[in-house]
């Protein structure tokens, strides 16, 4: 039996070798028409895809892949799904990989996307720069990076929110209502947006002439510790605390509890706010002031540079930092 | 160039096929000895990973697709995390592929995971029965249901939460606790869950001698529309409720909202009962009751289930129906 060619069946079927390649993935734009007529082809040449990593990533797979940390994050989950209806859209799909950040998954993954041909990568978050270490063929897949440093910062465009900015604002949010003495209530996890917010909160201090000391100013809490409501509590009562910006709304959620559990108020006692804006953050009592990300904006950026990098590799460009807003609830009035 | 073949790489690595195939992929057990072993062979050869789609599923690839219609559902990205962690300890990646209840989309990614040459498929949810009536390769690849209907039941194992179980008991909880007109609170959209949930409602009124009518108990409302205070404003001014089942924390959230607006106190005139127990039914005001899903038996189960067939086609089990268990708060006091 004759062995075809995907550019035999492009001939038998009178159309570009592209298209074909579109019909076998499913992916891009043509006619049922179009469907009906290679399809007919593989079936009568028994045509088998017979592709190495290498030529299919060349011919395009139409797929991209995103490694994400935690798909149970609010903001992770909002910003791929966004990206996923943009990237389907311009006739891509997208393979979802959460890496729990865990090294030695995010390295699995990498290996597994690189095996399976994808077009190109979006990577959000992490605690590290990221690169391609661990694999054999190194910068061989296009990728850009949302609220990650890149190794290679010449080879990719990193995007993020104005994490600075955001926590800046809600900062003096709080000074301007009255807050003499702001506290910071972070994870101990490091992360590239989480620095930057961390910088924000302390430059707010300065313009402000608050002095500005990591034992009053900063609370490391980690919400997922059976000591949390202690740690909590020692804090408030050896401090003045009269506000709080949370570096996440999870955090901001479990202090406006464990806050009312100790008898004290909110917002008249000690003001709150939190970061990423979530649907529960108006359910909540009080309803909590939290900064907002643009994820529209985000998830249009991501994709946009990364097309552009898989057409024309080398061609990247600035890193791009979009606006965050706050939005006041009662938690900070 | 002589052209290397998967057997060739294993016999000069002296190590078995199955090991080169876990080197390649970065999937499963093996010594970092092993794997420079093996690499340092495929750089001497120039190998190149040469397969067809069917010849690597034969060889295993060792990575299994994940139909999920909305990852920014709790339930969801739950279960998701819950199976990810699993297989990979299992030495599987998975992919994560995003449908947003679109059925082109479905069929999109039905046909990418199989051009990617998946070991096997989980689908979860949706809202007609499951079959691969869009690809070319019927049955080809092993799958499970979670919450979706297969179409074919023989080839597969349904798994899911006993929703009937969870809805009779979250009703007769308003029931016992002095509710005498009970109403379920659902979005028009049908699931095979919501179906589940539907006759568990109607059943506990009927063992508890409530008349049931779909005017006065059935109250059908999207919180995504505009119109959903009105919906909800209308319904409770025209009949007497005083208890409320809603088919998931995401309506019964609303509700708790949009009847403190109406000037009604919960639990005090109206009950209500969610499902999912989603993390912030916790923090929300009055605190909501809520039926807890077992994501760690449904991920357990899925797995488990999956592999089997994997391993054995053709060797089928039973449906699995995994407990529920209702979570008291103060809405249903």
């Amino acid at each position: 039996m004759k062995k075809y060619s995907i550019k035999d069946i492009a001939k038998l079927s009178g159309v570009s070798v592209a298209t074909v390649s579109r019909v076998i993935n499913n992916n891009g734009r043509f006619s049922e028409e179009t469907r009906k007529k290679v399809l007919k082809v593989i079936d009568e040449t028994g045509y088998q895809m017979n592709y190495s990593a290498k030529s299919l990533r060349m011919n395009k797979s139409f797929s991209i892949g995103i490694l994400v940390p935690d798909i149970s994050n609010y903001f992770f989950s909002d910003v791929v799904q966004k990206i996923e209806e943009i990237l389907f859209d311009k006739g891509y799909s997208t393979i979802i990989c959460n890496t729990t950040r865990n090294n030695e998954k995010e390295a699995a993954y990498l290996q597994m996307l690189e095996s399976k041909g994808v077009d190109g990568l979006i990577v959000i978050s992490g605690a590290n720069e990221f690169g391609f270490d661990y694999t054999r063929s190194e910068k061989d897949i296009p990728y850009i990076c949302i609220d990650r440093e890149p190794k290679d910062k010449d080879s990719t465009v990193f995007i993020s929110s104005n994490h600075y900015q955001g926590a800046f604002e809600a900062t003096e949010a709080l000074i301007h209502s009255g807050c003499k003495s702001p506290v910071i209530a972070m994870h101990a996890r490091r992360s590239s947006s989480g620095k930057e917010r961390y910088n924000g909160f302390k430059d707010a201090l300065k313009k402000n002439n608050i002095a500005f000391s990591k034992e009053k100013n900063v609370l490391i809490a980690d919400i997922h510790t059976e000591d949390f409501p202690e740690v909590i509590s020692k804090f408030i009562n050896e401090n003045p605390v009269d506000g709080i910006f949370a570096i996440n709304d999870s955090i901001a959620m479990e202090l406006l509890q464990k806050i009312a559990k100790l008898g004290k108020k909110i917002p008249e006692d000690i003001k709150v706010i939190g970061f990423d804006n979530m649907p529960q953050d108006k359910y909540s009592s009080p309803t909590l002031s939290s900064v907002k990300q643009d994820t529209d904006k985000i998830a249009a950026a991501a994709v946009d540079s990364l097309l552009k990098i898989i057409a024309s590799p080398g061609e990247t460009g600035d890193a791009i930092l979009i606006p965050v807003s706050l939005v006041v609830r009662e938690s900070s009035l």
